[in-house]
């Protein structure tokens, strides 16, 4: 399974009651956070939240909206005595852009691991989940996000005795580790559906957001706008309007939808509520600390 | 009059409900913000104060929990609509440090002007306040400031009379703008007392503070420790326990004392009111938002 805890749904600026968008994904214990904005660090309190897991820090682009908030949380989690490195990945410039913040906090108790990610994306495994960054269209470098938790087959005790597998081979064969030269696959049935979640801000709705995120069980998509007349404020700023969103879900057959990344123009999303369940019945105008736990089917 | 808001009164990290330490000080209607930590853009909307008339920011010191706020107010003071340019005080290393963070902002419609002060500290007029800075005790550069709004003498129309002064150019002089040939102190008696505050975080109890805050209407000082036997680890860490902040208080003839800056793992500090109390009775634990309007005497 996967927690997933959206901690804020502001756009551009934080503000009383609405934190700057950014996730929280766990799973095993092992967390993914993506973007940290300004107060990042007071929202993952908010949520009720551990620092100390947070293994990878993803980020879609270098907006200060988007990473103004790694100074403090860096120092945070060291606070929190974490020893065991971080992964970061985001576009080009990523390790420029985390070295300026480095002249004003000194040394950490733990290394930053910097994967500056090529322009076309790229695949990698990150806290239990398999990534992949894709590039988005925001007028700069800028990528979405697939998580993907991988499904084994079932255990299959009538394969394992005909793979000849010992019986005190089966535990360890059945939980993913290879044993006395056999593989789990000879023990497992075919793997079943996993578990995935497509999270896009800041970018127009590009195809590839259908591709990647066809099936998801969750897309969590930027609702800078719902206006109507904002279209034109949305391609010009290279935004991605409510409507927009919806239609991606949809088109994707996505099995649910929350909408976050809200201007700070816009007090109350949830007045389009509506119309944008028009396009999608399962949307979620999220507000901050919007949780689920994404589980496997039965 | 100087309107003076502690708009947030945490050390280290921001918590929810604690804002960073921050001061904003408001003077016939321009303000001037001491430090800038994670989440202050979001503290002067809560107390609900305005961003576009900040004429200038006094840092004390580069630690992260006071200049992490930074590129985010930047950003929105621009989305206020500013042009006029933003003076900046600090010690040595205020453009190396704001510089980095201009890396993740791009371009202002404002200019930043940046004053390194020298060492010893350094005088100079900000937003129609006389400020003070002293280097401070923090086992790193480090500023403390004072800040004063003085108080012409009292419009006199016999000296006025005597010094020959026609009665067209008094209303002129009385403003404070010389005019024919004539001062204004042709036309007012004495300077009267003004008003002035001190404001200290982050720093051992030095001398200085007594020397500089001598009879102060306000004294803002950090007490990041209550605990009698943190007394060691404030010494350690070059920070104030409430008991010494209590003690220059009272030392310096200090009209009132606002308690800030206070330690992470302190969430009560108002458990120590009575204490402090004990040692200067006009001590407030302050918490954010704390606001008072400083008038002069009648």
């Amino acid at each position: 399974m996967i927690d997933v805890t959206l901690i804020g749904t502001g756009g551009m600026m934080p503000l009383p009651g609405r934190f700057l968008t950014s996730l929280y994904v766990r799973t095993n214990g092992r967390a993914v956070l993506i973007d940290c904005g300004e107060g990042t660090q007071t929202a993952i309190r908010t949520a009720s939240l551990r620092f100390k897991c947070i293994d990878a820090i993803l980020l879609t682009h270098f907006h200060a909206d988007h990473v103004s908030g790694l100074p403090g949380l860096f120092l945070t989690i060291g606070n929190e005595g974490r020893t065991e490195p971080i992964h970061l990945y985001g576009p080009t410039g990523l390790t420029r852009v985390i070295s300026a913040f480095l002249t004003i906090i000194g040394e950490l108790p733990y290394d930053l691991i910097f994967h500056e990610l090529p322009h076309e994306g790229a695949r990698f495994e990150a806290a239990n989940l398999s990534v992949t960054a894709v590039s988005a269209e925001h007028g700069m470098p800028c990528f979405f996000y697939h998580l993907a938790l991988s499904r084994p087959g079932k255990f299959d005790p009538a394969r394992a005795r005909q793979n000849g597998v010992p019986l005190s081979l089966w535990g360890q064969l059945q939980k993913g580790e290879a044993v006395g030269g056999f593989a789990p696959s000879d023990v497992l049935g075919p793997a079943r559906r996993g578990l995935s979640l497509l999270y896009a801000t800041d970018t127009r709705p590009v195809d590839k957001i259908l591709q990647y995120g066809k099936d998801a069980d969750l897309f969590i998509l930027e609702g800078m706008f719902g206006e109507a007349e904002k279209q034109a404020r949305a391609i010009e700023t290279n935004h991605m309007t409510m409507q927009e969103a919806a239609k991606l879900a949809l088109n994707a057959n996505a099995k649910e939808l929350w909408l976050t990344h809200y201007s700070p123009a816009t007090p109350h999303p949830e007045e389009f509520e509506e119309p944008i369940k028009s396009i999608f019945e399962n949307t979620v105008i999220s507000i901050d600390g919007q949780s689920k736990t994404l589980t496997f089917e039965e």
